[in-house]
This record gives C-alpha cells, structure tokens and sequence, in this order.
C-alpha cells in the first residue's frame, strides 16, 4: 500500500486566496462561518476558486460481522444484505435522502456471510463475514489491505468516472462494536466510556456488548501504533472499505464526506495511516451514538449538523453536500464590494465588523 | 390583534398517526432523529400526513433604528438600504443561499430611514427608521401593532399565492442591539450576558452598546409581560414585522423557519403574544451571537444546524428548508417492513433497536 506515503499535501496557497476572496464579498468577514472555512478547505483540494461539484455519490460498503454470534444484538444477522437489497431499489433511509441530493448511491457488497445476488449490489466479496473477534482477528492483514486498496481504487475509478464529491456509508449488524472496539483500541478508553446503547438496546444486551469487546479487546491486544493491526483484529471489512475511500480521495484529490460514527471511525483508520486524510474529508452530522464525539477529538473534526440521526448507511452525507454546494454558491453568486458598485466608504468597516443583520 | 387569540392548535391525532406511521418504516425507531420530529411537526401543522412544500419564500423585513445615532456601530447605516438592494439584485447572502434551494427572497422596505425606491423592494415604510430608543420609545404601540399586521397580513398573502413554507429574515444596522435589549427586557437578564461582540466590534463600541441597552431600558421600562410594549419601547419595525409573519404563519396554518438571533427574538415575541406560534415554527442555525442561545430558551426551541453563521438577512433558512424537504421524502419514500416483502421475523426486532448501519 504504497500510496499511502504518496498523499500530497492541499494547496496552501490556493486556500489563502480564497480566504483573501472570502473577505471580499459584501458580507462582515467570515460570518457565513464554516461554509467559509468548506469553500477555503475545497480550494485547496482542486487548487481552483471555484468548484463545481456536479455529479456526487454515496458509497455503501456492506459487510457482516462474525461478533454477532456473540448475540450482542437481537437483530438478524441476515438484515445486512436485506438492507443492501433495499438501498438498491432506493426505499431505504440513505435512497430516499440522496435522491433529494441527486446523489448516487453505489451499493458495495465487501463481505456479506452468505450468498448475495442482486442486480445494482456491486460483488467485491473478501470474505463472507469476518471471524468472531471475540475469538481471535477478525481478519488477516491480507484481508484489511485488500479490502483498503478496494475502497481506494474505487476512488479513483469515480474520479475517473466524472464524479466531484464522495460520502462514505455502510450497513453491517454489529458494526458499533467493532468500530467501538477499534476506538477503544486507538484512544486507550475503557469499552463502557465508548460502547453506545447502540441508542436502544436493553440492558442485558449492552452488558454483552461491553464484556464482548473486552473480550476481543483482551485476545487480540492490537496495537494502537498500527492502524492494520486494529483493524484487522478487532475491526469490520465496511470499515477497511471506507478507510480506503478516505484515502483514495486523499491521494486522487477529491473530497470524501464522512456519515456518523462508523464512518468517522473509518476515518479515523485512515488518518491513523497518513493524518493529510485530515485535509480532505468533511465531517457532516452528530451521531447520537455515545462514541461520536470521542472520535471526533481523536481526529480534530467537527460536526455542521445536529439532527440526533443514528441510522447509518451514508444517511447523513446528503445534508454535507448541500452545505459544500452553498459553500460553491457563496463563491460564485455573492458579489465583492468593488463588483456591488457600492461606495467603499460606506463598507469598508463593515468587512472587520460582525453585526449581523 | 383580535386574530392572535384565534391561532388554532395543531393536529394533535395526526401527529399521533405520523409518528405510528414513521415507526413502521425501515429502520430502527427514532433513527431519523429530528427528520421524523418535523414529518410530525408539519403534519400536525397542515392536518396531512404527506406534505408537498413546493413553493417556498424567504420574507426579509428590512428597517432602519433610531438607536444608531448613540454611536454604536462603526457601519454607516445606509448600509441597511444597500444590502437590501443587493439582496434583490440576488448578489447578497441570502440571495445565493435561497436560489440553491430554489426558494424566492421577498425584501420588504417596513422603515428604512432614507427614500428607498428600487424594482423589487415592497414599500409598506410605517416609519423612516425608529426613534431612538436610548431617549424614549421606539415607535408607538399603534406602529408596533401596524408593523405585525403587515407581517401577519404578508403570511396570508403568501399563502393564498401557493406557498407552502416561509422563512423570517432581516436587515437593520442595529437590530442585534434592539433585539438584545428586547431579550433582556423579556428574561429579566443583563445586556452584559445577552449583548453581543456582533462576532467582531471592538471594545469600545461593545461598552458603548451594553451601556446604551442598559439606557434604553432605564428610561423605557418596558412591561416583560407585554410583549407590544416591549415591541414598540425597543424593537424595531423588522423583528414586529418578522414577529406578524410568525403570528400569521401559525394563524393560517403555514409553516415559518426562524434564521438567526434576531429573527428568533421575533419569534419569541410571537411566542409571548400566543404561546400556539410555538407549533408553526422552526429553529434553523445556531448562531454565533451571544444571545441566541438565551432566546432559544426561553421559547424551547433547539436548532439544528451548527454552522457558525452570524450574516442575517433569512441566510439560515434555506438548511432548514433542506432539512424539512429530507423529512418529507422519508414520508414519501421509505417502504415500511410490509411493503418492503420482507419476512418480518427478520425485521420486527429492529424496530426497536438502535443499532446503527
């Protein structure tokens, strides 16, 4: 995986200039607050002022977990593919929230346990569900990597597609005990500070929870300096497939927005590899699942949206792209004091002021 | 004001039939978080449970204040009149924010204090800006009870035109430190803990400002418990205009968004004349005036998008927009577990759980 250390820096220059045009248009400086600091932090992806962010898509990386058979959850482990199926025939929370975006939804099926075939589910199986990691690694590095280099090249096959903006989702029963596991592993917190009630499951089931991530946590003892390591013991393959999108959208410049909290662990995977991911990827929603935050600390990210969603599947990647939309139209639409033919005198001070109004 | 004691309740048996319908959809309950929160909000508000919101405006009150002549603000207060042009000429803010959402800006001259003729600003000037509050009222209880039937009167003219959702925006140099003053006077607070920095004035403007709030309710003593006192000794014709469009948005049953700290003192106002207003109405962004949060309080409202804008002029609404569109296509679009054919064995626990992804 050599394309890792192959990751370039953003274009400092490019974002200085666009903080310089920012505060050139007929507004106080910088009070459109973070669509600002999201047109300055896109410029300096593209290099250019301006981006049209035209053709989008959510990636939906699906996989199950072998944890289940811990029976950490009451769910089915058979929901995953049921859920992917229903992501295809655009019924399901992400569909209904991308179409609004006219936002494409890319359904990947990286690692669901038993036979998946439906038209529109791409077939990028590793494994047919990871191991228990309660027993031992939930995979060999050999899987991870591959599994990486997946979610990378995608990347770059949608750049090469035409496509300006990426969302990284994913459906996999059991998914917030493995990036739970993961973050515990990679903060050194306990599983009881990090592990959420999943928002909603009993008491009995939490405990299960809890003790089977110490488990797994206590078998494995991955190394936190060794982001394969984590993942690869204690992690999912929906979780290496978007660690990839991140990185590839690093490495082929094109920015990739993160969903909640198994998204954001992902990306906390990929910043774990080269912490310029940071660079290119965009926080969208807070996740009311409990470990949300905790990741967010981990990589300095901050979330724009606060809508107490905990769904999943890319659902709240839409919501980012109509912000980094209105970043575009701020940069394109609003006009600067010279261009609003308006006498300095009269705006001059306003530039440094924030009155609103 | 005899139309503010006839503002009906919502639809408390649709809200119910909302919510039982939203719980049988494909996803673990509650997951949507607030999306589903305002799918039952809205139908309670129009009685259905499917709501197209087609035709959508930004109504943005523009008015001049007296209180600008203590010297508390370095912006000359033509700048009122000047943003109120470029928002027509569709080159400000809130203009490229409303055309992404394919929402009107409907800019309206309530007091601008010099001649403003320009195609596309409505007249309805009550006053040519308000008398300084620092030395006595305002304006008039009868100027005050004017400017909200205009606004209330403007929510039914817009209503009777086919829109379906209308948002509540300003422009008056000034205004934060008239809608501090008529927060302090509400919640019995310090200008020092409501007063705002504006987000950028130095600090002798800021003393200046706190000091001339501090004046403007000593010699006025507004009655908190009148809420048109209040309104007239120091307000401002935009927050009375903004504050009838809340009243008549929830009189004739049309849903209005609330933008920032000014905006939502208005709100608040509405609130205090008839605490129902609270039904029709939606926070949108926090913003980062230090007050804001204060007014949300004491309404009980909480917003849902953390962008750290602080520009004004409605700039906030087209998110909330964004975000009530989302929830009706979840409506619209999610299959519930009998639609979707899916065995509900696999499904039924789900229903109750959490789990993300």
């Amino acid at each position: 995986m050599k394309f890792i250390s192959e990751i370039e820096k953003t274009d400092k220059d490019q974002k200085k200039k666009t903080k310089v045009y920012l505060d050139s248009l007929v507004k106080p400086i910088g009070s459109l607050g973070r669509l600002e600091e999201y047109a300055v932090k896109l410029s300096g992806i593209t290099g250019k002022l301006v981006n049209e962010l035209g053709k989008k898509a959510i990636v939906v990386f699906g996989a199950d977990n072998g944890v289940w058979d811990e029976g950490i959850t009451p769910v089915p482990q058979s929901v995953t593919a049921t859920q992917m199926i229903n992501m295809v025939k655009g019924v399901a929370g992400v569909s209904v929230l991308a179409k609004q975006a006219d936002v494409d939804t890319i359904v990947i099926n990286i690692g669901v346990k038993n036979e998946l075939q439906f038209d529109g589910i791409i077939n990028a199986v590793l494994m047919n569900g990871t191991d228990n990691m309660a027993l031992g690694p939930a995979m060999s590095k050999e899987t991870a990597e591959k599994a990486i280099s997946y979610g990378f090249d995608m990347a770059g096959k949608l750049k090469a597609e035409g496509y300006k903006l990426l969302g990284a989702g994913e459906m996999g029963i059991c998914n917030t005990a493995t990036s739970s596991a993961m973050l515990c592993a990679f903060s050194g917190k306990s599983p009881e500070e990090i592990a959420g009630m999943g928002a909603g499951i009993d008491q009995e089931h939490y405990e299960k929870k809890v003790s089977t991530i110490e488990k797994a946590l206590k078998i494995n003892n991955p190394n936190p300096d060794d982001a394969i390591d984590v993942l690869s013991k204690v992690g999912g393959l929906d979780i290496a497939g978007m660690a990839g999108l991140f990185l590839g959208g690093a490495y082929h410049k094109i920015p990739v927005v993160i969903d909640g909290y198994i998204s954001m662990v992902a990306a906390l995977t990929a910043y774990k590899l080269n912490p310029l991911v940071k660079e290119y990827i965009f926080a969208s929603h807070k996740s009311t699942e409990r470990g949300y935050m905790s990741v967010c600390e981990e990589i300095g990210l901050i979330p724009a949206f606060e809508l107490e969603m905990r769904l999943g599947e890319g659902s709240g990647c839409p919501f980012m792209f109509y912000a980094l939309e209105a970043s575009q139209r701020i940069v394109r639409g609003m006009v600067t004091f010279e261009q609003g033919n308006v006498d300095d005198s009269d705006y001059i001070d306003i530039r440094d002021l924030k009155e609103e109004g």
